[in-house]
């Protein structure tokens, strides 16, 4: 096996990621709010196996989505106002390495920092500095909400192409759904207001 | 037919709701970003009609579920630790309602004002007064989102209960999907820091 290509900007168990303010207790808490169980977990397991070599798919339709939204694409321009072609595609390599590690990482102190920096890079606390761009300072708390429904919805048919049984693509594609939600309250936390969140 | 009987704290369309400080395009923009059309709104209506008669065994499913989980119930708690059946009871009601409106109601401004209202009924601002009681005085920002799932999900049997094909099932629950999410990121404004919604 070829050892994959480093992703730019993936601090994944690195002492680069930011420490999340989190508690594991508040972790598990949060997890038993979203209806997360060991069973999701397993199912998990089995949409990682079944995306793995769909990613560049799946981000086709991502960002066919993003880009089809003036007021997405937006957080992806620079100063003219113009798309930011190295940005999208930083971005890109970072978000199918996510879709991985969301069905494959287990939700651990590392997870739940990496969680914490991810939240870091949307909000303007981070915004761009990983990758050194002139974009917007701040993707607005109610788009980073809104996005979970297109990806959680338009993950649906990939789950479905490797031939499981329909109950299996719906219980793959509710864990799916969960561990999306989970993790959008998790990125939440710099938006919110002290004592807020 | 008999009138409704009206149900207490229910203000929409009235002028004890409050004003949202939405602005119309936000909402349209925010529309975009949760991929919420014209056809999803179409669905909704369906799925109101196919709800319509189903709301208390809907209501049963989720109260079992916050029922469940001590973290969430604790927001219907008394001083004593105790769950207030007559704040649960309240709230019940007036969530039987939100499905409906969420189905069919027009998403202008009045809608978006009552949305401001019930965020504000969640969060310290508001939390309590519209039923008099003394439980605890804000829902975390964390367990608003992480409810999303949950309410996403376990919509989708009901849907499926009225004889309509697979397909638009799917479609009546993803626009669900899409209107749950769209209003969780209305509710999330009065958590966010200033600038940060």
């Amino acid at each position: 096996m070829p050892m994959p290509m480093p992703i730019p900007g993936y601090a994944y168990g690195t002492p680069e990621a930011a420490r999340s303010p989190i508690t594991g207790e508040e972790l598990e808490k949060l997890k038993a709010a979203v209806g997360f169980t060991p069973e999701d977990e397993r199912y998990l397991r089995r949409a990682g196996d079944v995306l793995e070599d769909q990613i560049d798919e799946v981000l086709d339709v991502w960002y066919g989505f993003v880009g089809s939204v003036p007021h997405l694409l937006y957080y992806f321009t620079g100063p003219d106002g113009q798309p930011l072609p190295s940005y999208l595609e930083a971005v890109r390599k970072r978000f199918g390495q996510w879709i991985l590690d969301t069905c494959r990482r287990p939700y651990d102190q590392q997870w739940l920092d990496y969680q914490h920096e991810i939240a870091l890079r949307h909000h303007r606390t981070k915004k761009n500095r990983t990758d050194g761009v002139q974009a917007p300072e701040h993707v607005p708390l109610r788009y980073l909400i809104a996005l979970t429904a297109p990806i959680a919805l338009t993950i649906q048919p990939f789950l479905a192409k490797k031939g499981h049984s329909d109950e299996e693509v719906e219980k793959m594609h509710q864990a799916w759904v969960k561990a999306v939600v989970l993790q959008t309250a998790l990125w939440s936390y710099p938006y919110a207001k002290e004592g807020d969140w």
